[in-house]
């Protein structure tokens, strides 16, 4: 098997309102299969533009959680804002979104934003936004491909952060080995390989996180192509969760604690 | 940036004393800065070919456990064997190794092994591994090279497993991000990024799980070879894991209940 995955020049600072399917496709000459990576903050950028932090009032609880850990209280109240639960309040926030991704800081960023005042937050449904690019791309170009929305998290027990996806259009999040032979046609021992994020990770590693403002990648020469598929097939139900049920342990008790 | 991902063909059965970085060189010609990517479980049948599951005889414990996961007692004896640490118990065995890293079964893998008493261990050393493969592929071919050594884990939070490193030569664990200013010239958000787990992962998805016997994979067109890296940059102190931290009081909990 042989893949190519290269990254897009040249990408304006995007703004509300931006077609990132047409600045794809001035860039670029997709071909059948492909799959086009693209950062959540320039997706967040062209749906919603930036927010600013003082549109968030810190209630107790921030300024509480923001005391703890060192933070701005209104950046705390953006991500309680829009979390749905949190995990760990401190020294970090590790919350769940609406959508089920579990992150960090609900994926808030202030990078690349231009001032300190203003954040990017993830796109509200990166699904819903993977669904309009590739159906874009697929009206310029009569092209199928696939879409993946990818955000940079850090992981449980290991160093450093890795590109994952937090949205998907038109490929396979999960691969399913099961039924499939080892070399000596007995049961594989891996049943699912979440080959997503396989591909976010490579495609962020090629991005970049700077100034070289590279946030659209293509991986050329995969065939995952598939009708039916969303990022919630990545999420562990929480009941099935078992480091879930110990962070919310670790909460409970710290609670009781106070 | 434009970079090419592809898996060596007809690698054989692999048996021990192989020496997999001849079999690499007759079946691709590497290029300055390639990165080599091999699956630990050649490595390991290389190194030390396949292990007896009833060489581990099953202490008290093992069969406790066993009887808790409904696993084989020999195999649950052979993850304790080959553990420092255990982090969950039940339903599986989480464990550190006495390298450091974390997973599932101490990475013992009872596939592609041809019968079910037999199983592949992780090798004992693999940035060793990974060294001398790096080192055999110079003297072999006079190119300097990466060699990553890879297995494929679960995560924490998501369903599915991804190829992740756990050993290597040549080439960057971590890329440090401090210091590089984003788009504005403003600090970045995203400190350490977890490279190496990115380009393992990739590496994962082309080389497959099955019998499509794809051990062996080359990237090129990074540039990250690196003289000083180890393996170990990739894993968390434990003093610093709140989740291992969480896991650890659990398991406190479930022994005082019993």
């Amino acid at each position: 098997m042989n893949v190519c995955c290269y990254t897009l020049n040249n990408i304006p600072l995007i703004k509300r309102g931006d077609d990132i399917a047409r600045i794809i496709i001035e860039r670029t000459e997709l071909k059948e299969k492909d799959i086009v990576v693209i950062s959540s903050s320039i997706v967040a950028k062209a749906e919603q533009g930036l927010v600013r932090l003082d549109s968030h009032n810190p209630t107790t609880r921030a300024i509480e959680i923001a005391e703890r850990n060192d933070a701005d209280p209104r950046f705390v109240q953006a991500v309680l804002d829009n979390s749905k639960e949190t995990l760990v309040e401190s020294p970090f926030l590790l919350v769940e979104l609406e959508s089920g991704h579990i992150c960090v800081n609900a994926g808030i960023d202030v990078s690349n934003t231009g001032d300190y005042n203003s954040v990017t937050l993830l796109p509200a449904d990166a699904d819903y936004s993977a669904e309009q690019t590739r159906g874009r791309l697929k009206e310029l170009t009569g092209i199928s491909t696939g879409v993946v929305i990818i955000d940079t998290n850090g992981r449980a027990f290991r160093n450093g952060q890795t590109g994952v996806a937090i949205g998907v259009s038109g490929i396979q999040a999960i691969h399913d080995w099961r039924g499939s032979p080892d070399l000596f046609g007995r049961t594989l021992e891996v049943k699912y390989e979440a080959i997503l994020d396989e591909v976010a990770g490579f495609a962020n590693l090629l991005m970049g996180e700077g100034n070289g403002a590279t946030p659209i990648a293509v991986v050329q020469g995969l065939d995952l192509l598939s009708k039916k598929t969303s990022i919630t097939e990545l999420f562990r139900k929480p009941e099935e969760d078992i480091i879930r049920k110990a962070l919310k342990r670790q909460k409970e008790i710290a609670s009781i604690n106070e």
